[in-house]
């Protein structure tokens, strides 16, 4: 791991960059699959699936067999850690249920705030080397929580024309019913526009490949919502002298090992805790099983020394770090002083890989430094908020020479009309 | 106004479709703007200015001297109105705070929800026609209780170099001391990128013209956080025959005279009462000074007649509009049915310009159906929230089981990895 030594300022920008990679190539491949599924639905999606996942199908739809059949294939161990984790998930999205009392801004003028589920929402979910239907659980569970009438699913199937068994099993143990065979941009396309066999959602949910997060990003600029701006996983630790190399080698590598275009960080305010951890991850790499990929991902990474603790926690804030893990004496304090993060992991016993799968938060998290201005996922990603007023010819009596006065001064003389014809009538 | 009686549920769609404009052209224009701006700071900037708004500046930078000249430019009558709105404003705004408690999700692991303001955020007030200074209150007010560090403003300055003494006075009331003359595309340029003058931003927020909204989309899609998608104003007004014809007239009117491209539509359960409502609004309309926007927007316009209330209210939900003004005899009731609005106005004393200046609530909603999946600007709007989980040796050893069978299942083996070497050594 390359260490930098209290890097200045004005290089933070480039150190917190991440691995860049030439898009420019698949807008426009994107762009023609989704009007390819657009126009032709169906059609166009099993010539898709048929082309790209080399499966060919007479239909996207899984059937109530398929399930019961993959159901079967999941080993008892995974069904007890997936209801284990589910168990979590719904506990910690549970307790994000909000209330919001009426306020009564001034006498007769009562303004409240209503939840309501997202009717129609879409889980989009990988297969391919890693399947993961961990995504499935926290996806579909506060998608049920909150309410959603109406949950499909896609993931791509393998040549053979099959999902992964466990994520039809986890989708299955949430209850979704409505599940599709269908990966990449066309999954995204079919959930966007409809085609015959798989309804239109207001909303698409979930991780994917470079196809993938183009074709949200171009659906969402055609009125589709998206959860969450998608990039390769990241994770930055902090670590002081009294955290365990072990420990934090094993996390960093945790993080590498999902792609290679993952970024992970070391900070530590003194070198030598730095240099030990870099000897540490150096050794575990060796015997990790997806070394390849970890030893890619670790090319974008680097460690980053400050003598001082209040730089630390400065850079940490401009990184804006996916997952951040802070392995220090003093974590909870630390904590209190992070403004930027997705989610943050706690002391020496706190690794990601706990909230990855069963801590019971969420695991879809802003990365790219999104956790600047955007959250992860949660209860609140599935509903959606409406402001409800109610006004008694009081109340309006009350504000109107407010509304008026502001009316007018925007030489908007219909809105001051909409008060007065009111307040002109005796009742 | 044309008066559909009965449609089937097949025509639904095409009715609820907004005006639609040919912006192929915006996309080519915009991106050309974004660059300059991006790569020439405020030598582009104030090249457009002196372009676009026809004001020759030597600094975007709007000084305190301007803003004090504005100030005493304002009314008495208007700062006491601004100050009623705020008021309100800030009364439901601050109430929308939430508090999460953390939640022990099993024996020793620990997940709670932190909320964080945006550090810094723009926000982006249209000049003009109609100066909408009262959208300085409904994005300014809930930025401040927010508590973000660095709230920007941009507007553009008129031909004589000066910004609106409303939107002056308005920002400088609510603690507002960056301000820019900047409008169109190019200020969300600078916003976005940052120049030798104007400080980058996480979160654009604010309407504007096609070129603001284009702009906006693209400056998202490379990581700039944004409100809401926005689009013409509109809204959907629900009749019963005790309804007052020109109440709702007065309502479908002051939407009109927002612009051409607006679209206001009526639903009601009986054919006579939209008839009447249709004639009273054509002998309004004669009266209003903004008649001939509100004539071009009245084209776009339709009433729809349904014999069952249970239609209107599924047609109004597929409609989703921005607002919602619910006057029948029986609207609380109504207002439990509504799935997708937002911003619902309930009775006879509510009219939409109560919300749109000083109910409390704010204006800056979701237009053209994004009201589906899409929520209004709130409080949330300018934070973020970052979960955070602790976890103990005891909580780690219950999770450990569940983590690693899935992690494995995943074939993510340095994620159990990251947990098995945590629990092999003895403390």
């Amino acid at each position: 791991m390359k260490i930098i030594d209290n890097p200045p300022r004005s290089q933070w920008k480039e150190i917190c960059k991440r691995p860049q990679f030439d898009v420019g190539f698949l807008e426009e491949a994107t762009v023609k699959i989704l009007n390819q599924v657009k126009t032709e639905g169906d059609k166009a999606l099993l010539e898709l699936t048929a082309q790209f996942d080399k499966a060919p199908l007479q239909t996207p739809k899984v059937s109530p067999q398929e399930i019961e059949y993959a159901c079967a294939q999941v080993s008892d161990e995974l069904k007890k850690a997936i209801a284990t984790a589910a168990k979590n998930i719904e506990k910690f999205h549970a307790a994000q249920k909000q209330t919001f009392a009426a306020v009564e801004t001034v006498p007769g003028v009562c303004c409240s705030r209503r939840a309501t589920p997202i009717e129609k929402v879409g889980l989009y979910i990988p297969g391919g080397s890693a399947p993961l239907f961990s995504t499935v659980l926290m996806l579909g569970i506060p998608a049920k929580l909150a309410g959603c009438r109406e949950i499909i699913l896609c993931s791509p199937p393998s040549s053979s024309g099959a999902v992964n068994p466990a994520i039809l099993y986890a989708a299955s143990s949430v209850g979704i019913a409505k599940i599709f065979k269908a990966g990449g941009a066309q999954a995204i396309a079919a959930m966007a526009f409809g085609t015959e066999t798989i309804p239109q959602v207001y909303k698409i949910f979930g991780p994917g490949n470079q196809y993938v997060t183009k074709a949200k990003q171009l659906v969402n600029q055609q009125g589709i919502a998206i959860d969450i701006p998608a990039g390769p996983s990241e994770v930055l630790v902090f670590a002081d002298e009294q955290a365990n190399p072990v420990f934090v080698a094993a996390d960093l590598l945790s993080q590498a090992e999902h792609g290679a275009d993952s970024q992970v960080m070391l900070v530590c305010a003194e070198e030598k805790t730095a240099e030990k951890i870099s000897r540490e991850t150096a050794s575990q790499l060796k015997e990790l099983p997806r070394r390849q990929i970890a030893e890619e991902a670790m090319k974008n990474s680097c460690a980053v020394v400050f003598n001082l603790k209040e730089d630390c926690i400065d850079f940490i804030n401009e990184y804006a770090a996916e997952h951040l893990i802070i392995n220090t004496r003093d974590c909870d304090e630390i904590a209190e002083k992070i403004t930027n993060a997705g989610s943050v992991f706690l002391g020496a016993y706190t690794p990601e890989a706990a909230g990855d799968y069963a801590s019971g938060a969420n695991h879809t998290l802003p990365t790219a430094g999104f956790a600047k201005a955007c959250s992860g996922v949660s209860l609140d990603s599935f509903m959606k908020f409406t402001t409800v007023q109610k006004i008694s010819r009081e109340g309006l009596k009350n504000l109107a020479p407010a509304i008026v006065a502001m009316a007018k001064a925007e030489a908007l003389h219909g809105h001051a009309k909409a008060i007065e014809v009111r307040l002109s009538i005796h009742e």
